[in-house]
């Protein structure tokens, strides 16, 4: 019989922490300490499997999970001396979600559950403090309400804003006992009006409810987009935490706190925390009131007057060093733990991995890895690549003139710039049109989620570092500045104010999340350097790849910032990229429009000197390093004169009519521009473009060479999806090469290549390779042609095939490996059968993508090719596929 | 040592009939008729490897070749007793090009090559014909001026005309052999003033110049085009025949013929042919004068009043006759022989297998089963497809008014009109511009033959059935009305005038070439009717193939030609086709513009009996036989509406303005529609278009078998790329299908299956096939997206790649075996491991081509699919790849 149901509590757990699959990660991880002796509450977790099959059974559970899950209880009934229903001595849970990866606040919670109108009194009368008791009550009525009931929380809210108005109070806890059950009476009355049912007194009957209103919010809306944000798989399920409740709030005695056995932005070994005294957990996530810190390297700005668990409750606070100290050695990564101490007897909650910054993330894993406790390996699989580029973001520019108008906590390091938007959908819809904006909140909630990918970067007036706010933008490698309790926000009618300035919706702020500043206007950025820790651990990627990484560039100085990231090479230069500029445009419309090869010779000569500088300019700045250049690819067409007087500026410089230049424009239309005259087709048929820019890059390499460069030409001839078209274009290339070395008097190497874009290019690869001396596979265009679609005209539908979940993937971002994989595999081991010292890479925007290096890497390319952002990304990527393939 | 000469005289040759490849055709057969005893004069031949050697050593010979051709020389000399370069008895030579196919009239000959100021002296004495020797000389320098040294034949020719003036005569036999002499003085004269050298007297120097020159019109403009039209590859090279001279214009004692062992434009079993008494071959070829006939059965209307050879010389006509039979035993296929009688001493100069109409071969063939000289599959492989494709071709309505205008002789069966048109440049602009010209001329030459081919069909108003004109249309398949000597033709103001009606270019004629009337304006046709021996050879052709055939068919009237034609199915049926009629497309509209799915499902509502209805018509067409019906497939707005009435009227319907129409049909725009919004793309986000074209088929389906008919729809699934496509359309097909046959209460069985027109499919078939019940490759598309370029766009540099050699063939037309074929045959062993009775077709325009059927024969598909009148086409390269694998 399948185990549903897993135990932890006293000194023993069923379970333990290799278990998250099935127990998730928080009922791994109170197993795991339970074991270790830390004192955790004790409960059970409902694994997984059991969520799986709700699904699977159209939300009806397994028929041994009743019989486990009793007996379950009256184990914690044994334990805690308490019984689940009792009026005198009631067991209350907490019913908590817990997936394999941690998805913080996008599932639902539920405290003090077992309460009713008899247990309520039990508590009382045990607590000795009435008010607590019915203050529980009426928390748990308002959870249950909102989420078994899904009653908007609102409502459930009003009744206690109403309470406190007529008593004139302002905080929940000026409310007497009195008014406490009262409360409840409303609320319970609120909640007959609107389910039409009485609250349920029977616990057994909350708990399930409650345990079925748990599976049910793995798919609300928050969940899934940030499933879909996180690539987490829909199909894992959560787990279902069922723990006897502590009390933080229980009085003055008693209080609940999260902590971080290192500082998660800086990586600073210094043990780090907040909490709240006679408070619940959730009051401290919420960042509803500014929260203590627990010793003084926590003090910031905000809380630098309050008092320390550690001078407040000294025994608590021993205990809890003494316990992270346990937890970091074991787990090896650093903690973020949830801890409430009951009438001074502290309990664990929960530990887990504590997300970090990316500058956090390094500092940590090199850090540890001189502490001896991991492995440089492990180090280099602890960091993920998407914080790599967080750490590649600009920051603001520290000899900027900055206006700092207002102060918060530094709750996400970058700096970012844009229009100021208030709520979460405005954020949304002005990013879609392409708008950098801020999105500025009193504080965030789940709800915000969106919005918060959709912003620049993010303010909130309330809240501290471990506000929902802090947290998320971290995971997303947002900057945020939280806390700022100087801004004074009017969403009614959209204003933030700051002491006397009044900003409103599109006006422009910029944050500095390292800092924690809010500056008026823009601010320059600059770009970060890689010394320190980051340097040292990309010390240790390089030492340990296999992958070359080379970089797309196509001007010196993106061939500049490719080298300072580390680039061994130029992987792509686009020589159309060139043709774009105001300066030449015109020659290049002359050249394309010309009616006789003469023609297109002349114009060709006024296009050459400056496709020679721009070589020239690359090649020293890669001194010593291969440079791959592609011959002109695009479609003719897309040169051409659009506008009017682009048209008449043509006319004039040829010497013709603006009809003329119409009708030859008109000429080269094509409709599929994709599989049209491009590429290595315009080299066989108009040879004399091909000649001229291979004529450029063995002047400017020869050139070079004189001046004491080294350089390594690569001339990579585009589309070729035919042999002889190869074979013809590097005949020519090799002529004119000869030529141009002859008249210079000086040889330099080169080699002659190509790309792999098409399906019949990888499909006689083998015959390709007979010519070619290097493959480089365009995978955009190979993704293009394998699949029939291109990524102009994928959008309308390509998006609604990854939701549907089609494709599991964006075949453009990730490469698809079953399909295009499978021809390049091909190619590749073809090719190699001809030539096995064939050099072969891969420069479509998949050479930036961890997921396809890893692919790459897996079938022994020699190297990927990316932008010069991703560089770094792509280093340690190649350097996590060793790791993990090993 | 390499042998580069090959003797043939006497009763022995070095070679024999089956050197081809190494002697030509016509090398071939002269050793072969030498081998069998029949009187050929002496010879020798120069190989073809010659030529190759010839080309790929920039124009110079084999060291060896001399000795060898002065060895031969002297063998000849030896028999004839005569002596090359003598002045008493001087040898003569003809030199002609021979290559491995027939190439008739497309390269040069050179005759009576060895004549000089001293060997005209001797011929004129040993022939006691003065007039004759000179008429010889003077016709051998202008032959060599204009092959050799390419005079112009206009000026050679002049001098001619001009002492024909001079003296006042006609005809060249009318000139003394005093105006002969002068006039071989003045092309000597001329001669050296075009090349400035005196006319050769060396024989040798005369040899050696002849042969290069006949190797070079191995690459002259008409070879090649010849060769470009026929298929026959650069590489083969020609031989050269050096043969000793015999003349059939010596005296009235001598002649010159053509003869076909069985009529070349019926097949009935006569001999037939023409000659010329005291002419040379050429005169005859040329059609200048009427020929003879040879016997009764060859008289036609313009020759049946002149004595035949039976008749003048009833000796060498039985020996013809003897001859002739021997050939056709020896052959066993119908030869074309060309003889001269020198002095009444018969002589064979050229046997080969007689070009042919379709109609004859296809009789021939069957004749020749039943006469018991051939087997079926001989028979089989005789018939070339394109032959078939010939007899498909539409005749004239019996039953229409028709206007004869003139009657000629009936060259080349089939029916045909046009505009007129006096130049073979003007046959090929017109025709380029999409009209239907015929071709006027008052006798063709080989300059001619792009225009021919430019044209429906050919007229001339000189030359007989062997005519040039006649020969080289029946071998393109076009109908040919010859020597129509009531045509008055004055090129220069551009008429044609017959009794007193004057036609001008660009006025309409029709030609009936089975019959050889000339018939005014244009007349309706008909299709021929496929019995008699057609109907045998086809049913041969039936027994003996394994690849089905099947016809891709929009229409009941489609349906119906494809099965009369044979069709055993439909492979394709585009359900888009039936979109764009004009009673339909609003509606269409209609569903392309709906905003919402509601919007759809009305427009598709009223589509949906228009399709219901057309299925229903198939399928009572193609009672007893699969059709497969493949589901939208093309880009939405392929449909839209474009112009501004089209626009208004769907505005209207719709209840909404223009603009708002063009606003929706903007949205819809895609910059490579191709690779588009398409195909099952349309089908995963519009469930509701492809559910409505289920729905509409299985009732058309139901309907049916309830009226009795036998219906197999197979449902075909476009452009999957992506196993999961299939698999959800799958669902969706099959439980509409449930559905409809449950509400008619009535069964039928159907199949779903894809088209693999994608890489991709075809490297994921495996999956695809656990879906797909059928594969049908659509070769079109994955041609496109293999090669990654459009049918549309590729026009622009496809040409130009066939005609460098950097393709050997268009891919849209013969299957590229090399990648495309490699993809499809990937697909179809992926998709039979999976399910081993997968049923796999191809249903591309390939299905129609007979090397693309060859491979689809070979890979083991079931069946292939082609337009309706390529179904016969197919059915015989079905056959023949039988036959050539076996």
């Amino acid at each position: 019989m399948a185990k549903f149901v897993y135990f932890f509590g006293g000194t023993k757990a069923d379970g333990f922490g290799e278990m998250k699959d099935l127990l998730g990660g928080k009922g791994a991880n109170l197993a795991e300490m339970t074991n270790l002796g830390i004192p955790v509450p004790p409960g059970f977790t409902i694994t997984t499997e059991v969520c799986i099959y709700y699904y699977q059974h159209n939300k009806n559970y397994p028929d041994t999970l009743k019989a486990e899950i009793l007996e379950n209880i009256r184990k914690i009934e044994e334990i805690t001396g308490k019984k689940f229903g009792s009026s005198d001595n009631p067991l209350l849970f907490s019913v908590r979600s817990g997936a394999r990866a941690s998805m913080p606040g996008m599932m639902d919670t539920i405290l003090n559950l077992g309460l009713n109108d008899e247990a309520v009194k039990g508590l009382a009368k045990l607590s000795g403090n009435e008010r607590f008791a019915y203050d529980s009550y009426r928390r748990f009525i308002q959870m249950y309400g909102n989420v078994v009931k899904s009653i908007d929380s609102d409502k459930l809210e009003h009744p206690l804003e109403e309470i406190k108005e007529k008593r004139g109070v302002k905080l929940d806890t000026d409310l007497t006992s009195e008014d406490l059950k009262n409360l409840v009476n409303t609320l319970k009355k609120k909640y007959k009006e609107v389910t039409g049912e009485t609250f349920p007194q029977s616990p057994e009957k909350q708990l399930w409810e409650a345990i079925g209103a748990v599976f049910r919010s793995w798919n609300n809306q928050r969940a899934i987009t940030y499933r879909k944000l996180n690539n987490i798989p829909d199909e894992w399920g959560t787990a279902v935490n069922v723990q006897s409740m502590v009390f933080g709030n229980i009085g003055d005695d008693s209080a609940t706190g999260v902590a971080f056995t290192r500082d998660p932005a800086t990586g600073d070994k210094k043990f780090f925390g907040e909490f709240l005294i006679n408070a619940q957990g959730e009051d401290v996530v919420a960042g509803i009131r500014t929260p203590n810190p627990i010793n003084e390297s926590s003090k910031n700005n905000e809380n630098k007057d309050l008092p320390t668990l550690e001078a407040l409750m000294p025994k608590c606070y021993k205990e809890l060093v003494n316990i992270y100290n346990k937890l970091e050695n074991h787990y090896k990564d650093m903690q973020d733990i949830e801890f409430t101490i009951e009438r001074d007897k502290l309990w664990m909650l929960q530990t887990r991995n504590g997300k970090r910054t990316a500058n956090a993330a390094i500092k940590i894993a090199v850090n540890m890895v001189k502490e001896e406790l991991i492995t440089k390996n492990q180090a280099i699989m602890r960091i993920q690549t998407s914080q790599i580029d967080q750490l590649l973001h600009p920051m603001l520019d520290p000899k900027a003139d900055k206006n700092i108008v207002a102060r918060g906590l530094p709750a996400s390091p970058g700096a970012a710039s844009g229009k100021i938007v208030f709520s979460a959908d405005e954020a949304e819809e002005l990013a879609a049109k392409g708008e950098k904006v801020i999105l500025v909140r009193i504080e965030t909630s789940p709800e915000d989620i969106h919005g918060m990918n959709a912003a620049e970067g993010i303010l909130t007036a309330r809240g501290g570092m471990t506000s929902h706010a802090a947290v998320v933008a971290r995971g997303m490698g947002k900057c945020c500045v939280s806390g700022c309790s100087t801004l004074l926000i009017d969403y009614k009618i959209g204003t933030m104010k700051i002491d006397n300035k009044i900003y409103k919706k599109g006006d422009f702020i910029t944050l500095d999340g390292t800092g924690g500043f809010v500056i008026d206007g823009l601010v320059p950025t600059i770009q970060p350097e890689f010394t320190g820790e980051f340097g040292e651990f990309m010390k240790w990627v390089d030492d340990i790849r296999v992958l070359g990484v080379r970089a797309n560039a196509d001007t010196p100085i993106d061939a500049k910032i490719a080298r300072k990231f580390g680039a061994e090479g130029i992987g792509l230069c686009r020589t159309e990229h060139m043709f774009f500029q105001e300066d030449r445009i015109l020659a290049v419309r002359e050249m394309m429009l010309s009616e006789t090869k003469k023609d297109r010779e002349k114009a060709l000569a006024k296009i050459k000197p400056y496709q020679k500088e721009d070589f020239k300019g690359i090649f020293k700045e890669m001194d010593g390093l291969p440079v791959t250049i592609r011959l002109l690819d695009p479609p003719l067409h897309e040169f051409l004169p659009k506008e009017p007087n682009e048209m008449k500026q043509v006319a004039k410089s040829m010497g013709t009519t603006v009809e003329k230049i119409k009708e030859l424009a008109e000429q080269l239309h094509e409709f599929n521009p994709m599989l049209g005259h491009r590429g290595c087709r315009l080299g066989i048929t108009y040879p004399e473009i091909y000649e001229m820019q291979v004529r450029a890059i063995i002047e400017a390499a020869c050139e070079c060479a004189k001046e004491g460069f080294f350089v390594y030409p690569e001339i990579m001839i585009p589309l070729v999806g035919i042999s002889s078209e190869l074979e013809v274009l590097k005949t020519m290339t090799i002529a004119t090469a000869e030529d141009v070395m002859s008249k210079t008097g000086r040889k330099v190497e080169y080699k002659i290549g190509t790309m792999i874009e098409l399906p019949r290019a990888a499909i006689i690869a083998d015959k390709i390779a007979e010519s070619a001396q290097f493959f480089s596979f365009g995978t955009n265009d190979l993704t293009q042609t394998t699949f029939g679609f291109s990524r102009d005209d994928a959008g309308k539908f390509l998006k609604e095939y990854v939701e549907k979940k089609l494709l599991p993937k964006d075949p453009f971002v990730t490469l698809d490996v079953e399909g295009v994989g499978k021809l390049i595999e091909m190619a590749v081991l073809k090719g190699r059968a001809t030539r096995d010292d064939l050099k072969v890479g891969i420069c479509g925007e998949h050479g930036g993508d961890p997921e396809s290096i890893a692919f790459c890497h897996k079938i022994k390319l020699n190297y990927v090719s990316c932008s010069p952002y991703r560089v770094p990304i792509a280093r340690l990527a190649a350097a996590q596929s060793v790791i993990s393939s090993s």
